[in-house]
């Protein structure tokens, strides 16, 4: 089977090749051919290098999705996206790549279909931005989409994209609502979720980290294993008990930042615990009060979708994946 | 001000703009200007030829919503749509009107705001069709949005652009759900949804009229009177009390097709009834269960939108508006 990654140099991208590597059967078929693409070209694990090729796509112009359909390929992992921060301050370039840059990627699949048959598995990443305040206690599986960001937006539309698609027999798609991926590795950045995984990571290497937002905010959580094991069981399963309701609000753990900071006393102590300092902001208080504190994933846990329970073990998670199981 | 009509030659457009006519005061402001422009050149009020004028366009083609927009007009009415069942069976056809009319239009806006402030008001004509089977016995305000048909999903998608481009402060949006329009006036035509105005208006004519479906289906009914008065009640109203969700399911009517038939008994009698001739029909039937049945418009009800409340009330403003006030 032919497999494409596409945001194969982003975070998760990244480590579902990793896991491809570390695991070539995780999918439950043999990759025969894997073909990796982004806007910088992305790596490529030496074990797969057989079988690998490295391109640089940028979807939104005309003719790239196309040049990535030509290969039919059997499996189609669509992780390529502006962030959310972006997409809210450049309008034109969010919707011209996360909007048209799917559009297009569908529409590639559309014309190689009708040229000579063709039926691939596409596996979007879509996000808990497609949901918008006020919530309920817990957000269920038919809670509407209301984003209150263009990010959002562009992914809820991509969403109806893909179930029409998959309604009319042009794709088997399945979009995939990560939660908010903690810890993410990597230094911590500006995006306005970086301190939820700031204030974990950056203790555990003995660095300091700032706490912006008060100890009881919620929000919804997975580990970048369990987003990279939503990707691997969506390509691997019989999509044929989903329905027409194709795209599925993935399991997580609702937690307090609070619970994440008593997590990491559990886990690396009082001392990495002091390495937090609590500097307000109004600005990412505001933007964090509009986010998702909870959901109700039903269909997605029936379906076999799993994520952590505890933050202990995201903790414990990203110290075996990251830091070889040991505090520094 | 300037009004801007677009689809002003379909039903629900030639009906406002006759309201326009017979009440130029109806939108709580004067008109100023009134433009009309639909695929087929829209017919004028000899009334309003003064301020009018008519011209054909059509928004899928590239530079036609530009020509929409370089008039600064204040309120935009976009009812510019392909049908359902042709959007169903022309793919390519159905996503260039629906989704990239009303996109260009959008953008259209967004550039010239860009150019010169500009902030109109538009509100479009979305449809129950957004929502899709399986439902609950009432379909609330907050209820998801999974569309079974390409044009069912080219309403969410434009809803969705217009509560975004809204909150962007780009134009002011309103998006308004109709129910299926009852009775519509004209010839039966081949909708799967036309036996519902068919069985009243044929009967009420003197002439026969097929229903193809069981008199226990039961779906969400509006007059056209009703649904051109959604429209006038958004040119007026404060649209600050909406909040970010811009997108309503308007009130309406649950009944079912023997509540219908009952209905006509008691205005037209037993002889109108009898002209209903039963011929299942299994495809038709299909259809229409998927279609929703009922709805709690809650949101729209509290901010004034109102409907129909009996059968007997449709009937009587068909035979109002349609024939003079009596049966022939």
């Amino acid at each position: 089977m032919h497999v494409l990654v596409i945001g194969a140099a982003g975070m998760v991208g990244r480590k579902l090749v990793e896991r491809l590597a570390a695991e070539p059967t995780a999918l439950g078929f043999e990759i025969s051919k894997l073909t990796l693409t982004d806007a910088l070209e992305p790596p490529v694990p030496p074990s797969l290098a057989s079988i690998s090729s490295a391109l640089t796509a940028d979807l939104a112009q005309p003719g790239e999705p196309e040049k990535l359909i030509t290969g039919r390929p059997d499996v189609i992992f669509h992780l390529a996206a502006i962030v959310s921060g972006e997409a809210e301050t450049d309008f034109d370039k969010g919707y011209a790549v996360n909007l048209d840059g799917s559009r297009h990627l569908f529409d590639a699949i559309y014309r190689e279909g009708r040229r000579e048959a063709y039926f691939p598995k596409v596996i979007f990443a879509s996000s808990i931005a497609v949901f918008g305040q006020p919530f309920p206690d817990k957000i269920g599986d038919d809670f509407f989409l209301t984003p209150l960001t263009s990010y959002g937006t562009q992914k809820a539309i991509t969403e109806l994209l893909l179930a029409d698609y998959t309604r009319k027999g042009i794709f088997d798609g399945v979009g995939i609502r990560l939660p908010t991926v903690c810890v993410r590795p990597g230094k911590p950045n500006k995006a306005a979720s970086g301190f939820f995984s700031n204030i974990l990571r950056e203790p555990m290497a003995g660095q300091e980290a700032v706490l912006p937002v008060d100890e009881n905010v919620r929000h919804w959580f997975a580990s970048p294993r369990a987003a990279v094991g939503f990707f691997i069981h969506t390509a691997g399963m019989d999509t044929s008990t989903i329905g027409p309701r194709r795209n599925l609000t993935m399991p997580g753990l609702s937690a307090t930042v609070g619970e994440e900071i008593e997590a990491l006393r559990r886990v690396a102590g009082d001392k990495a615990v002091k390495l937090i300092r609590k500097v307000p902001d109004p600005a990412i208080q505001k933007i964090v009060a509009g986010w998702a504190p909870d959901f109700d994933a039903q269909r997605a846990a029936s379906l076999g979708f799993v994520a952590e329970t505890s933050f202990d073990e995201i903790i414990r998670i990203h110290l075996e994946d990251e830091l070889e199981g040991k505090l520094p």
